[in-house]
Parts: C-alpha cells; structure tokens; sequence
C-alpha cells in the first residue's frame, strides 16, 4: 500500500502486482509504504527506471526508509513491481573482476555485509551472474549506498558490466551483497 | 586509516585501537575512511556518544558511506572503537515486546532484513538480550535507518528499554537486525 503523504496520511493505493507508472493512478508522489508481502523493488522512474530500492515486509514512514543513503538524494518512486525470489537456501550468485564474466571470480551463497573482509581483493565487481534466486548489491561495504537488485529471472541472470546493474549505474563500486529472501 | 577530507585526501591517521576524540588528535572532522581490519563502530560525538555507524572492512569515500540514511542529516564522527563480536555461528540475541525483558519475545540467530516477514508482528522492539556476539539493529527494513550496534560485552548485552540502544535513540521502532561478523 502506498500513500502520498508521509506517515501513511492522505490519499492511498492498494497494490498486489506491478505498476509502471503511479502517475497513471493518480499520483503525483509516494511517501510513505506498508507491505504487506513481499518483497518488492522500487524505482525512482516510471517504466522501472533509475535507482531502485528492495522493499523487504515493514513500514516505511518517509522517502528515507527506503532509499538508505543513495549516492545522491532522491526522493522520487515512481514504479514498482514483484522480486521473483528464491527459497533461502537456493540463492547462488558469482562475481567476477573482470567483465563479460571474465578474470578472477568468487561463486557466493550466502550474505557479505563486506566484501573485502571475506577476500575480494577489490571494491569494484565488473561483472556478475545471479544463477538461482535474488541479490541486493551495494556500493558501500553494510548494505549502504547505490542498490542493485539482480535476479536469476531478469536479464537471464547475466550482467556483463557494471551499466547492467541498474539503468542508472554510474559505478562499478559493490561493497557488500545479499540474498532477497521471502 | 582516517582521512580529513573525501575520497582518501588531506591529513590522514592510522588507529589501532579506540579513539575518543579526533580532536585530540588535531581533526576537526573524518570525511572518509578506509577499514583494513575490523570491524569498528563510529559515532556521531566524542566519547562514544550520539549516533552508531558501524565500519566493516572497506572504502567509504563520503561521509554518506557509512552514514546509511539516519533519521536526521549528521556529517559527523568524532569517535570510533573496535567491535567485540563472535564467530558467524555464536551469535545470539531475544527480542522483547516489551521493556525490562517482559512480553512476548523472539530468539535470533541469523540475519533479519525484515522483522516482520520473520512474524515479529509489530515495528518496535522495547527491550533486547544479547547472549552472544554482537548485533546491529536497524529502525527500517532491509537494513536502513538508525543503527544501533548491540555487543554482550557491552552493559552485559542487557537493553532494558529503547533508550539504552544508544544515547541517541529516539524511537524503540526496529524492523531489521544482523549479527556482525569478523
């Protein structure tokens, strides 16, 4: 459910599949968010454009308690639709240094709040092929910064350099990652 | 290693332990960090005061890297200290519905992006027990928000109410909580 206001005040919309545009609905903004189940992506454009944002069970008072802290301020979320996402032990993603799937790689199924506390040597990650389930990354190590939501079902899984992860990708910066769980 | 200005430029220092103040060591303020072992927590304020920022192994190049999107705008961290924590598997923490450890409650041990999607039906928590390792809180979904860093070394890991979670807390609304690792 989604309300203009902020603290679910003024007027609202339930949901229970995607939307492309809430314009089309009537709204001019979104500022607060309940979900019920999930989880979601949210997108800062209509069409599933620009920065996005998991929207995991909970409340979400005001524009903050989604967009963590993005490289620059936001306030906009203009789309939003289902994660297709995996049973909890089924999430498999590999990294690579180097694009197209090339040079060193690490194959993960677990979460890395810091990447580079586990080994990964860099804090850039080139390319990236989700085989099984869902995955937030992020630019800074704890789950902050740019979010990325990478899933089996989009895309093939396949992401071959860093403008793939998102339409509005300015880095190749990954952090930290994690699994979208039910 | 921190440094006086972004991206790793300007007068930088090295720590290997707790660091009370910057200003004592002739900072006036951290705009980026470098964590090669740790992990550590930041703090808004001198002696271990205010906000919590919790800094695993990596770059935070601004001040928006480690500084997710807190409830209020803050640039600052003026101190910052190692993190007691476990191994990944000794971490251990309940839940409780209401302060000084009454109501309903809930034992953890694994990683929560949404407290409610676990069945945790409410967003606040009003008082914590951590039995082992340390945890950070977070007052949003997926990890978002306020952060509190929870240790069982710290005030016997015993949280009696919301404002003991930090000596900034202005809310017992926590939605997610994970163990922090080495």
């Amino acid at each position: 459910t989604v309300w203009e206001e902020e603290s679910f005040q003024g007027k609202r919309c339930e949901f229970l599949m995607e939307c492309p545009s809430i314009m089309e609905r009537g709204f001019r903004k979104i500022r607060s968010i309940k979900v019920e189940s999930g989880p979601w992506v949210g997108f800062e454009y209509p069409e599933y454009q620009g920065q996005q944002f998991i929207l995991e069970k909970g409340d979400y008072p005001r524009w903050e308690a989604w967009s963590g802290n993005s490289g620059y301020r936001t306030e906009h979320l203009l789309s939003f639709r289902p994660v297709k996402c995996a049973n909890h032990n089924d999430s498999k993603v590999i990294l690579y240094e180097a694009e197209n799937f090339q040079g060193h790689k690490f194959e993960l199924s677990d979460d890395y709040p810091s990447l580079q506390a586990m080994g990964w040597g860099n804090k850039e990650v080139a390319s990236i092929k989700v085989n099984a389930g869902a995955w937030v990354a992020y630019q800074y190590p704890g789950y902050r910064g740019y979010q990325y939501v990478l899933e089996r079902d989009r895309q093939n899984g396949e992401f071959k350099k860093y403008s793939e992860y998102s339409s509005q990708a300015h880095t190749n910066q990954i952090q930290s990652i994690r699994r979208i769980q039910h």
